[in-house]
């Protein structure tokens, strides 16, 4: 083609360098073209031989064109189904500046608490929110949806029961649960040995003695407000376990369950002002007793202090239970919903105490208005109190047909059960108008006039009997009573969003995590209303858009992996594997070898690995690591023979975890292959593989997908994450299922699939890329880490290279070695970064002690040069250590990172200049980041547990000692 | 109605202080409550009697919902009209992080450069780009649009001509210039005594003793690129000036008018990445030569140094002739259009020159590609040489209308010429599949097969014969050739949006400038595409949603100002005043009073009302103003009298400038009718009008409203304004017209609605306030600037107030009387304000060496509270000069602002402490805004003008020195 045609090709911005620029850096790892490189780089048994068969790049302007279409293909209906979702209103202030705003979708986990106080402090916001609504202790900075938390709570109480109630093993759900929760229960249950009683509370025997724990769900799912105090309060006695599934917004009304006694509530958090998006990704929240905060899982945002003595936010408790007890980890959680927990948070921070009330009111009020109408229409309501629904006996399953049809006329979801009952959910977003365009309805069908809704109006109340009403005051923190104008709660969020390193700033070079561009044009259309706005349980007929999106990138996807079929329902890489592994094990029971329940991991792998395995009910056996880091072929060889008869999958990542492409991988897969084993991929290094190689050419038989990773969703701060996963044709049988799809496969999650609002984002990144900007942003990555460990090999040792001397998409280097001669740790490296303006590298992963660093296609060399630069920086006043200038305790590395407030003291007693503390390189004079807490101290956040929002007092104290 | 209904009203948004805030600060100020303080402070021959007749408010959700079916009444077509306007890409980096960004848009114009410096660099990349392309000397940072740009060449042009050509009062224009530019030129030439010549260019004579200049359209009107050097040269021989309307974009291909000759480059950057929006906003630029840059009107952006000797950007030239000479003023302009011209220039950034190129080759490649495809149906086309535009001889008017008839329906818009021809402009957002589709169409209509569009593709190349091609460079400096990565551009944006202080970060309490909320529901849906991407010639069926929005929108602010009518077309305050005073002189031609030219106008006036006046032909009389700042009656009386003959009109600001409620306003505007004068109403402080008096109750007879100030647009970093002008009904039928409007009335400006992208913004807000929100806007205003007042008023002296001792919705405090004590003037106070994180008030207007501070409405009284203790911490300050505790030169106010490279260098040698200088108050620890450089040396930039970007040199020097 007539190259003057040529359209604005969207790989030229999301990968980083030039053509220059890449010239320039094939100099200095002296290779002479970027096929060379992978050539040394990529074994050649596995390099893909064609290239991706992909549709043509679109340009970024034509791609939002075309993806407009498609969204309008899903049609907008009012929704009442209800069932944990409800339309809500996401304030504006919130939407712009939180969920379409880089400075917080961009951020990564706040494991550098230093330079992540914004989202931390966000966190804690949230976490008080839950407790103070629940009446809970205790709270996580969220989990991945309501079934997943149910789960967990399961989990919680079965482990601190173990001690009283010794036979425990069966658990007691309410048939009143929402049915997605009790579905994905069923999965958990079946491989953790727990035995599943699901009934209507009035059976619950507490007596049964084998019985550890019950769940609730409050209101329940038909709407109706039970009074589950007996219940509770007999299980207490017995010393069940009690659970409760919760509506968080219904407690601003009604007496919440930790008043009642119980042991854990959950929920969504989706109705505080997050978008639908077709089910996902929502925030849940999990409450609980302080005598259980070590078993929480996921992670809580606790309060310690710093170095100076201000009060500080860091992740106090970390289950992520892989790092604890690896083999006997019983959960796998480590993404938490971050950004819709922000989100959460910070509507209760702009509505306030009184603005939930006032929400909560008018939401029970529409719906006592529409109860009064449907009576006049001669329809009897069966919840003798609810919050937001209503559940209407229509008669007879003709009537409720004829409902139906009238309902999608008037363009309106209502829920339809699978007898002659209809539901009816209010939320913020319905008004009067709407209440009476479902009287109409009603009215219509029944064939009698419609009421006078201004009337009806004036008969409504909301207050319920007092024993059911909240008496308790909430959210009486000022952080919940300060920022309800708008221009006020801007500027909160403004604060906290620049207390926080981000994308923005700088090159957030993770290993494993592959922070790479997050581009507009993906995200534009996250808050699209046409995908925003829908149910996951609407009818298939208005989510045509969804299903075209869904289709589609599981067909690419496939294209790209090799594979034969794709589920996107997993939220979380873990939960992929996880989803992974069940699909394993449903495989080899159909061949009836159910007997094979052994897993093989090399000691390499990431610490989800083996959690996600003992999850799904595996044995796991370790295998070790060469010098290399490679799996050690003969001790693979070994375990394989020791555990052969009984062998179910090897879990593997590639290129491993230590950033190589070992050469062995398709023997690795051919030996568990023969001995009856299938293989599982972890793909959170896929950004290495696209376009060069894939998990099916490599030899796995099934792989999840970090689409927050290699695929472009932003790390939101924390999450969401989206983790399909993609089977081989054998294994296509075995993928999740969901009650709302065909088959009667496990469900892992509570929406069929997954996060569906938020699949646009990798649809746009491949779409705009196609094949040749994808297997480009491969090989870039490929020549970015190469380029740096070639930068920085004088001063840092890379501690693994493949066979030509190469490293893959990211390395290891070595920092131990300093311990010894200076008393410096990778962690004191981490934090000197901050004063230079940069996020740390991944440390002591997988390596303690070391640093991992992936760079991505997205940086160009100048940020690479930057971030060089930083780091020999850094090695000369390391050296500077060594040469005893600085003494071992008291030099810019161990005081790290440097406050304004520290190099703007008007008593600087350091060793070393305020410009060496906070402006070591010039550049840095246009550029500075300001960490806004010295560095935290842990031990004391570890003795002095605080999970909520610290009292006004805390800084009013720090301020006198200014 | 039962309250439990209620809506969330936007209202208690939009305003700041909460009920319990407006109770505590009634009794500061020693009220009972709003409505006594109404009556004490606004006089009661005035007051509105019954409330605003509006539509209830809409929550902000329905209000969004309700605006998308409006919007949804824009039909897009794909644009081919030109004619100024073309569909562009804004890249979503720049749309994203520029346009829907509150960091930028809320930001007020950088008269304190120590806080601006991110959007001073932004315009100086924008001003280097247009010296660039055009190839000339000077550019200053944009000015309205187009047309208003060319009057203002011509006014330079004259003014320039005056010593050398005596007799200059003729001004040829080519009547190959855009029909909306030759229709500003009209209108503004007449009150000028500038006689227009309009024809030909081939007709110019350029001996001709009475012409002063000359105006080209390059390509021109018809797309035709025509050899203009001749013209150019034999101009310049007779010293006659050249100016030259140029399509920036083109001139990255054809050589540029600068290095032909010109004296004056001027034209539209709206395809440089801003939407259409059915007419503006968007940026003009004005390129002149260096010995010119004295007249250049609007404003200019330079580069100086600061105290420390570090280069500082600062505005360094604004003509804003009415400081400068007041009466003898030619030009009013003050606002121009910041964020339009920081997105023009980000593209520029984004592009780069070798992006740019390729932009404009693939539009030129596409309209060759037609013109092959059309000839081949048989169509000639008439330009010989052309960048973007065909103009297509169809033969007849009937085969015009067939052609006309086929493009509506495949919704193509093409430039229907009033003979037999059609115009085709290509642009940046077409592709091949647009030209063959054109191709099309004219194929269909002459009735021949369509020819294959691949093979045209490969006979097409761009090139111009080389006296016609671009032989320069352009865009060499380092700034556009950085960031052409998406990451790389993100973190430039957010470097210099963090440099500067917004409405994100604090109040921003300029008096007469009312910075209040600009809510970001009101901001969704300028970027909407049914909103952004209609062009301003499109037919009106297409434009449906936007005549909703302009009629209703005026609808409303008739009712609130009590007029009969109103003109959108006025692009900013000013032009809102220069428009009046033409509607006034129409009106009283029509009465056969031509003869009334005298506008008397008060000392305490706006700068531009006696600029706009001179605009306008009048004379101008200043009338004085007593000891309190009120009219002077009795020197009104005899003014009046004095002028009687001839007086035309009186222009008023109120409440006065003084910020107090003048109770003689009745009567003033009572003599001026009775003397045969009209009366035209500044409306800068008509936010402290709404609802409770009106300008028609007072007795104007006509007033532009600022929607930027009181109905909420975003002041933009220092533009886009909008400056709507109503009118009572004997002054409706003189209201400014366009060749696109009925009737034949003059236009002041190039497109006929202004600028409607914007005016969603405050149909918004008075949607969703509804009559009693805006009201209590006004009251609350009020009450906030009285409760500074009275927070103030033992450390500073208001400087006015009303006869109860109340001021309006601002107020003037006394700073002079410390000049002779300790030698701090107004300027030290505000920089000082900059270690606080405040934005000073207005310095110096309208009287000298005070500061006048309007709170508005949308801050709550925790913030004015931080604004007051900053203030009285300063007054503290201030008292220690006082008492000789720091010296007259060497303290924290003459120091200010302290950067912190300042309070971080090792040597620290002033007599107070780190601490004073940069956290003087205690909760700056957690909310410290640093200025990126310190006080500006003013005198250096003046003697070293430099207005493209500096040299990476300079910034090094400046590092070795650090």
């Amino acid at each position: 083609m007539n190259t003057l045609f040529q359209r604005e090709y969207f790989e030229h911005r999301h990968n980083g360098p030039d053509h220059s620029e890449i010239n320039n850096m094939l100099e200095t790892v002296r290779c002479a073209s970027l096929d060379e490189l992978i050539e040394q780089t990529v074994p050649e048994n596995i390099r893909l031989k064609t290239g991706l068969n992909l549709p043509e790049p679109l340009s970024e302007h034509h791609f939002i064109k075309e993806f407009r279409k498609i969204a309008s293909k899903n049609r907008l209906f009012q929704n009442y189904i209800g069932m944990g979702y409800y339309d809500s209103i996401t304030p504006a202030v919130i939407q712009r500046n939180i969920l379409e705003n880089p400075g917080w979708y961009t951020a990564y986990t706040p494991y550098q608490a230093e330079i992540s106080q914004g989202r931390l402090e966000a966190l804690v916001n949230y976490q008080t929110m839950v407790m103070d609504l629940t009446g809970m202790e205790i709270a996580n900075a969220s989990l991945l949806d309501e079934a997943t938390a149910a789960a967990e709570a399961m989990t919680l109480l079965r482990d601190t029961r173990k001690g009283i109630r010794k036979k425990g093993t069966r658990f007691f759900v309410s048939e009143l649960c929402f049915p997605q929760t009790i579905d994905v229960l069923r999965t958990r249950a079946e491989y953790m040995g727990i035995e599943l009683l699901i009934d209507h509370p009035d059976n619950l025997d507490v007596t049964d003695e084998k019985l550890f724990g019950v769940l609730l769900q409050h209101p329940d799912s038909n709407g109706a407000i039970n009074d589950i105090r007996p219940v509770i309060e007999s299980a207490n006695e017995y010393q069940v376990g009690v659970a409760v599934a919760a509506d968080l917004l219904s407690l601003a009304l009604i007496t919440p369950p930790g008043e009642m006694g119980a042991d854990v509530v959950i929920g969504n958090t989706q109705r505080f002002g997050v978008p639908l998006g077709y089910g996902g990704p929502h925030a849940a929240y999990f409450a609980t007793k302080d005598v259980f905060k070590r078993q929480v899982p996921g992670r809580i945002i606790g309060v310690s202090r710093d170095k100076e003595g201000n009060p500080a936010y860091r992740m106090a408790l970390q289950t992520r239970e892989q790092h604890i007890r690896r083999e006997k980890a019983t959960s796998n959680i480590c993404t938490s919903q971050v950004l819709l927990a922000v989100m959460a948070g910070a509507y209760g921070v702009y509505h306030g105490p009184s603005g939930l009330r006032r929400v909560a009111k008018r939401i029970r009020a529409l719906a006592r208005l529409t109860e009064l109408g449907l009576e006049k229409a001669g329809f009897a309501q069966v919840n003798e109190f609810y919050f937001d629904t209503l559940k209407i006996d229509v008669g007879s399953n003709d009537r409720k047909n004829q409902i139906r049809e009238e309902a999608q006329r008037r363009k309106i979801n209502l829920r339809y059960f699978e007898d002659a009952f209809v539901g009816v959910s209010f939320d913020q977003a319905k008004e009067p108008e709407d209440a009476a365009e479902i009287i109409s309805l009603f009215s219509k069908i029944a064939g009698v006039s419609e009421p006078d809704t201004q009337q009806l109006m004036d008969m409504v109340d909301v207050d319920y009997p007092a024993a059911m009403a909240r008496q308790s005051d909430f959210l009486t923190h000022e952080v919940f009573n300060s920022y309800h104008s708008e221009h006020e709660m801007l500027r909160y969020l403004k604060r906290l969003e620049n207390r926080d390193i981000s994308l923005t700033h700088s090159m957030i070079s993770l290993g494993s995590c592959t922070m790479k561009l997050n581009a507009t044009t993906e995200m534009l259309p996250v808050s699209w209303p046409e995908l925003a706005d829908i149910h996951p349980f609407a009818p298939d007929d208005q989510a045509e858009g969804y299903h075209q999106i869904i289709r589609e990138l599981s067909d690419w996807l496939c294209e790209i992996t090799g594979y034969d079929s794709m589920s996107m329902q997993p939220n979380s890489g873990a939960q992929g594997e996880y989803a992974g592994l069940l699909t394993i094990r449903s495989y080899l029971e159909a061949k009836g070898e159910q007997h094979r329940n052994v897993t093989i991991i090399p000691s390499s792998a990431h610490g989800t690995n083996p959690a996600s395995a003992v999850m799904a009910g595996m044995k796991v056996v370790i295998t070790k690591c060469d010098d290399q880091g490679n799996i050690d072929l003969e001790d693979l060889r070994e375990k394989v023979a020791q555990y052969r008869e009984n062998l179910a999958a090897l879990m593997v990542t590639y290129p491993s975890t230590h950033g190589v492409f070992e050469e062995d991988i398709r023997e690795v897969c051919d030996l568990i292959h023969e001995n009856g084993g299938q293989v599982y991929m972890d793909g959170a290094n896929m950004n290495a593989q696209v376009g060069v190689t894939s998990p099916a050419i490599v030899g796995a038989d099934v792989c999840h997908l970090n689409l927050h990773k290699t695929f472009c969703i932003p790390h939101g701060g924390g999450g969401p994450g989206v983790g399909p996963i993609g089977a081989a044709a054998h294994l296509t049988p075995h993928l999740p299922g969901h009650f709302r799809l065909p088959g009667d496969n496990r469900a892992v999650a509570a929406a069929p699939y997954g996060s569906p609002g938020i699949l646009g984002i990798s649809y746009a990144y491949i779409r705009m890329m196609g094949a040749r900007g994808l297997t480009n942003a491969t090989k870039i990555a490929i020549l970015n880490a190469n380029y740096i460990k070639d930068r920085l090999k004088d001063h840092y040792k890379p501690l693994y290279v493949g066979k030509n001397g190469r490293v893959g998409h990211e390395m290891i280097i070595e920092l131990r070695t300093f311990r010894q001669t200076t008393g410096i740790d990778a962690i004191d490296v981490a934090k000197r970064l901050m004063d230079y303006g940069y996020h740390a590298p991944t440390v002591s992963f997988p390596v303690p002690g070391t640093m991992m660093i992936e760079p991505t296609e997205s940086e160009n060399k100048a940020e690479l040069d930057r971030f060089c630069d930083a780091m020999i920086s850094i090695r000369s006043e390391i050296a500077q250590i060594e040469q005893g200038h600085w003494d071992k305790e008291n030099n810019p590395l161990k005081n790290a990172p440097h406050t304004s407030r520290m190099v703007t003291d008007d008593d600087w007693k350091l060793p070393y200049s305020r410009k060496k503390a906070a402006f070591p390189l010039d550049w840095l004079r246009h550029n500075k980041f300001w960490p806004s807490v010295s560095r935290i101290d842990d031990v004391y956040g570890d003795r002095n547990l605080m999970c909520s929002c610290p009292s006004p007092e805390e800084y009013a104290d720090e301020e006198a000692g200014v």
